[in-house]
């Protein structure tokens, strides 16, 4: 290799080969002019963006960079024009969302202060001093226990006892900031702030402590018949808003029961179902009437309980999963078992459950594929890595998080192979603590080795990244070899890899070209 | 597969699978029983430490981890176990140090004090409040230029004028703390904080800032010729007082001249050679008179200049290095080009000129392996990561960092195929905020894919992170798969992939071994 022309025809086959795996390099031969340009457009932004709003002085931000903590460079990232071109991304499905983080905890409030039997309670007087610890406890009550206690925060609050939500609020001590400072105390403690995240709980197992609490306050709210529909109803309309056109939220089933409106805590799981079926429906002829069918496939459920169980408990789940599968075919899309891997019990605890769950489903003419939560840490070696090892000879169909996949070339390698997609979750990821910012994360290594990936935002109401806008935003900022058209593909491949078969994932998958297209249109304009 | 015990069969077998690459398992059937066992007490202290000393409440580390940022940490680490037992582990090479900042800005301080013609300058008044900003410049001025000022700090000095450092040591104003405020003042601006690394230049571009400038100020200390001769002496010492046999520090030979004794700015680059030859023969003789001879095989030198300079300027250094690996042809290990990848030239602008250089190796006789840096960045796709093809392609001998190696499958192959070791330098990497703590560094990633990797500490004076026995701590910190044969492993690794040859280099893991296996015995010892 005498000449430097020789040498840069190796150089460039050598880069070739190395993004051979990427998924859009698969289809880059069909690659239409349009994308080219409208990739350059995305492209030349997001360069000029880095060196311009990327690089200006913020009083409260004091070292932006695209890619940054998401909490704190959030309000820099909605000013910027890769934002607002991505939020008319067609985004294909979401596939990794716990339902009861689906909807922003303003929306959630709102909701509940439509329910006069909604009562709120705490165990200690509420200073300024203890705002962000001392949570309120949410419970919907019978007629018959509702209370007229007029006040939470008042001396002569009988401590542990219900109060109304509307009277709570209401009559919120002026100088904890009276009905403003009520809900900020409520969405406070249903959220996840970035002195809560980089500052006092800024280690995995604090923030997960902070994280964990939020779905403990919000549960008393989501677990409402009257609200729980409503509250479906929002998160398909609000998803559906940012492109997003199929979700499969995981609902957890720990508890067996929701509360009815009459305060009664009577409401089993197959009426979450059937609710669910009746406002995914009600959402899809409203898409109908407005032209916009195309936009909504529909909805699909992973059913979840929590790795604190026994396996004696987890039988009795994975047989309730079996019951309603067979009642409702169409909406239980598979199972799972969530919580902090890096504390709670390995898969490895349930293996013979989980073996037999499969005979069972065998016997019983059902499939209830395996959407696993695992390797969600840092660890290499430790139980939570060593999940990514039974995720998969469980025979699992996609891989939540997988963030510590990168560390294992065999298992790399069977997801390229297998056709298992990982499903990322980058501002989760980043704001649980597993990364610091997104040129951390290890999502261009996945994508460069040719692991599927499916796009997820986890939980957004909790961590204020709600539709896959942000996540898609924060993607474009980790990378260079990455561009629209891997977007794209990601955006696709959230369709391949879900739960939808045959007809349907047609239907999707065509409706997403369609849309893509038009898409490419815009950016088009948009650049010009 | 129906029984959990054909599960954990082929469990095991996978998990076996997926860690056969490791370098350390090529050779575990050969495993001593004496390995096995101390392997064991490690992992127990290892497991213990996490759950005590790493678990206390400490007034000045907020959230203390295995593996957490260095500066803040340090003071943990030292009063661990497992850094007590790592103190005495033989660490065989030291392959990445820039020799510039291999001695303790305290040992440097003292070595300049000795010379009474070292003078120092400032051209701002020093105030408390700029203590870390105002820095110092040194040299060593000819008798005529020696200067009779008496205070750096006092009104009366004339900014800009050259201060002897005895006197401005001396008086130094107490306000800004007499004496000992001197000394921090200095050792300060050679050495990077926690308050820096974390607070106020807590983003690569800012903390490369801060590093850059400890080299310039510590240059006028360094490049002169009664210092440089006690400095390589100190270097080779303590790096043999931690266990390291071996070193091949990048010299950079960016300044064609040092300052002599008599204050002239003409001792060319073959004199450094001569001075660095003659101490190393000085030490081995030591050494040698101690009984020790084993423990210190020499050193060699790795040639660089810096990636601001033009193709042409490389040329002259290109055609310099030949000249010296003729004369010096034991001496001149390697070649590399150095400084910020993220900010300065990528590799392909020196292309032609380093294709030439080998060339002219082949006229001249010689054989010069290129050992460049590529990859210490955050980016996928960006020049600086790009440069990992042209490394591998100019046929570098091992990639220094290689941070961003794990992002690209074809080169992850190559390195491990074709044994190009990866330089890792982890606290390092940290402190210039490509990774928040050891947990997210990429080397579980790399070990995992068999990639060779020696073990280096890059700029210990600035970083605090004297010999290797701190990086090793954190290398076990960041993964329950490595163990003590890990660490064994990549300490041969760090001969096997040196520059020694034949049987320099046989001498050289010979001599590892032994010490090796006396070291197991002290940690058999150690955990009865």
């Amino acid at each position: 290799m005498s000449s430097l022309a020789e040498y840069e025809a190796q150089r460039a086959s050598l880069i070739e080969d190395d993004r051979a795996l990427r998924r859009e390099y698969l289809t880059s031969n069909s690659r239409s002019e349009k994308e080219i340009g409208a990739d350059k457009i995305v492209r030349r932004i997001r360069a000029s963006e880095a060196e311009t709003i990327w690089k200006e002085e913020h009083s409260s931000i004091p070292h932006p960079f695209p890619g940054m903590e998401f909490l704190t460079g959030k309000s820099i990232i909605v000013k910027t024009q890769l934002f607002e071109i991505l939020s008319k991304m067609p985004k294909g499905a979401l596939l990794h969302a716990h339902l009861d983080a689906t909807v922003n905890a303003e929306f959630l409030l709102e909701l509940a202060l439509k329910q006069p039997a909604i009562h709120v309670r705490i165990q200690k007087p509420l200073e300024a001093s203890n705002l962000a610890t001392n949570l309120p406890e949410f419970r919907i009550l019978p007629r018959e226990q509702c209370t007229d206690i007029p006040s939470l925060t008042g001396p002569s609050y009988p401590l542990g006892s219900w109060v109304s939500l509307q009277n709570a609020r209401n009559s919120f001590a002026p100088d904890l900031g009276g009905k403003d400072g009520f809900d900020n105390w409520v969405i406070g403690s249903m959220t996840i702030n970035p002195a809560e995240a980089y500052g006092t709980h800024n280690t995995i197992a604090k923030i997960w402590k902070k994280f964990g609490s939020t779905f403990i306050t919000s549960t008393g709210l989501i677990r409402v018949e009257p609200i729980f529909s409503e509250y479906i109803r929002q998160f398909f309309r609000s998803s559906i808003a940012d492109g997003i056109s199929y979700v499969e939220p995981r609902i957890n089933f720990l508890y067996k029961h929701m509360y009815g409106a009459d305060g009664q805590d009577n409401i089993p799981h197959r009426e979450w179902l059937v609710m669910f079926d009746r406002v995914s429906n009600e959402v899809k002829e409203e898409m109908a009437q407005q032209g916009r069918a195309g936009q909504f496939i529909g909805a699909r459920i992973i059913y979840s309980t929590i790795r604190f169980i026994t396996p004696e408990e987890l039988e009795w789940y994975t047989e309730d999963c079996i019951a309603l599968k067979k009642e409702f075919p169409h909406l239980i899309a598979g199972f799972d078992l969530v919580g902090d891997e890096n504390v709670l019990k390995p898969l490895i605890y349930y293996a013979e459950t989980l073996l037999r769950f499969r005979e069972r489903q065998k016997e019983e003419g059902v499939d209830i594929p395996f959407i696993f939560h695992a390797g969600e840490t840092l660890g290499d070696g430790t139980e939570a890595d060593v999940n990514l090892y039974d995720a998969i000879l469980l025979g699992t169909k996609r891989i939540g998080h997988g963030y510590s996949l990168i560390k294992h070339p065999k298992l790399v390698e069977t997801c390229r192979q297998k056709g298992i997609a990982v499903e990322v979750c980058p501002i989760s990821n980043e704001i649980l603590r597993l990364t610091s910012s997104m040129p951390m994360h290890p999502l261009p290594a996945l994508l460069n080795n040719g692991v599927p990936v499916a796009l997820c935002s986890d939980d957004p109401a909790v961590f204020g990244n709600m539709g896959l806008t942000f996540d898609y935003f924060q993607v474009l900022a980790a990378s260079e070899i990455t561009g629209l058209s891997t977007l794209g593909a990601i955006a696709r491949d959230s369709i391949e890899f879900s739960t939808l078969d045959g007809e349907e994932k047609k239907i999707a998958l065509d409706e997403f070209e369609r849309r893509w297209a038009e898409f490419l249109d815009y950016v088009l304009e948009y650049g010009q």
